[in-house]
């Protein structure tokens, strides 16, 4: 396969961010030959990501593509269930769609799988066989990984930490729970918090504030780490990995949050074996770098079979 | 290695269970030789359970035997690190004393990991490839088993189910933590409020109690078993197992705890993946099979090497 490239997308409600990387490369992260961001027209996906490919590809013989969704796909057939962001591909077969344009087999996944793998892989989880990934955003998503591969349970539903009960009769949550940490902590949360308090503006804001030692916003972000810590301490007694890696707009620089959460955790573990609890290092990139992966590893299987 | 028997040795605190299988057999449940229990005597154990071994196996020819202990065992050198239970054994190598005396090969390995293993492979996980397996007892232990084998984290401490907290800032736990669910669930626990609310004697006569509608008992362990169907609900939600087993001396039959917490957590579920919440089948020999087993993997690894 030297000489080929193949082609990760990931699609989100505005935007596509690409990767092209060369599909002979080894184990390793997938370099990018090219890599960027497009814009999403959403009634055309098909249509616009093929041409997005040729482009991107132009000059390349491109061998697979694979393309990150928003949302719940069936990977075995390529198409997307239900996506609340790019509503336009709810039940599309959007994988057998792009392969018949492009004449490349295609991958469809779910874009917060691509980005686990690739940050346990090749960004903060680098080195270590057994990762906890969050991503931290208006909700939030865990997965569990062991050996680069996601442990996700017997019905493909492991690593909800968000939907974990820390605060017992608390608010009701988006799944019907009361007291999820999600209630607590997504950027929902925060920004009700913050307002609520005379803070201006979104979760952002708030944790910008909180820089500043804004005396509204200082407890609202250590009540929020708390509640972060409460959560990965349950999940330091259940699934007990060797580093868990915080992503997501609610945890980038200055990772306020993250050291936050990740002192309390140290001070409160009793019993527990206490990982590293660090920042995702690829940022919004892994789920482009994740796609990318697949899109090789497609590539690869379909030289093998 | 047709001919040649194994024996399990499964020590506690007052007696020992054994089970003397065939080394031949595949990958079956060890069928019974022989079976039974013999008193431990601590301050002799390795001479008595050598002298046991001898006199269960005799007119068999014994190729490997494993011991298991209720307490925390370095696997790789065969030494007990710490028995509660059977304090005598605190660091010592019983694994090379009793290979010693014996002239066989012998493995050391935890009781409750023992019997997680059996009830997984042939109890009430059998033909499941994702199973947690939970005793109550004065404490609660978890282990969470994929293909039969222990799934235990990056340091061997995973599924500790017993201390996720389902109480914030409720009783403190013998861990150090406040709340957890062996602070509401554990048979001290139990004793404490069905004493307290006039109930005479421990866990087991609350649990009779409860069994003849006794308005003292009824609330108790409604309440214990929804503390155990919250519990649960995390399991869910962070491991998605395909079946979780219940078994311990609060588990045993008629089993009201368990189909308690069963009912509570299929109607409180929201976005989870309900697995059967069951109780244990293989009772107080879980041990003794799944000990047998190890010897019986032991002996295959002997031939080999
Ligand atoms: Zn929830
Ligand atoms: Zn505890």
């Amino acid at each position: 396969m030297i000489g080929s490239t193949v082609l990760g997308l990931d699609v989100g409600g505005s935007s596509v961010k690409y990767r092209l990387a060369s599909a002979g490369q080894a184990d390793g992260m997938p370099d990018a030959i090219a890599e960027g961001v497009a814009p999403a027209l959403a009634e055309e996906l098909p249509a616009t990501l093929a041409e997005l490919a040729r482009t991107v590809s132009a000059g390349h013989r491109l061998a697979a593509v694979a393309v990150a969704i928003p949302g719940l796909v069936d990977e075995a057939s390529g198409t997307v269930i239900r996506s609340s962001n790019v509503p336009a591909l709810d039940g599309r077969a959007l994988g057998p769609e792009l392969s018949a344009l492009l004449g490349v087999p295609v991958s469809i996944l779910n874009d917060g799988r691509a980005a686990a793998v690739a940050e346990a892989r090749w960004g903060a989880g680098a080195g270590e066989r057994d990762v906890f990934t969050l991503a931290l955003g208006t909700g939030i998503a865990g997965s569990h990984l062991v050996d680069g591969v996601i442990a996700d349970g017997a019905h493909g539903s492991a690593g909800e930490l968000g939907h974990v009960v820390v605060e017992p009769g608390g608010r009701l949550c988006s799944c019907g729970q009361r007291g999820c940490l999600e209630t607590l902590l997504g950027a929902p949360a925060l920004r009700r918090a913050w307002n609520a308090a005379g803070g201006e503006g979104s979760a952002r804001e708030l944790l910008a504030a909180y820089d500043e030692d804004d005396p509204r916003a200082v407890p609202i972000v250590r009540t929020a780490a708390q509640h972060l810590a409460d959560a990965v301490l349950t999940l330091l007694a259940l699934v007990d990995p060797g580093v868990v890696v915080v992503g997501g707009g609610l945890a980038s620089a200055p990772h306020r949050l993250v050291e936050l959460a990740a002192g309390y955790v140290a001070e409160q573990a009793t019993f527990h074996r206490v990982p590293p609890i660090v920042p995702a290092e690829l940022g919004r990139w892994a789920g482009a770098v994740g796609t990318a992966a697949e899109a090789r590893a497609l590539a690869a299987r379909v030289v093998a079979a």
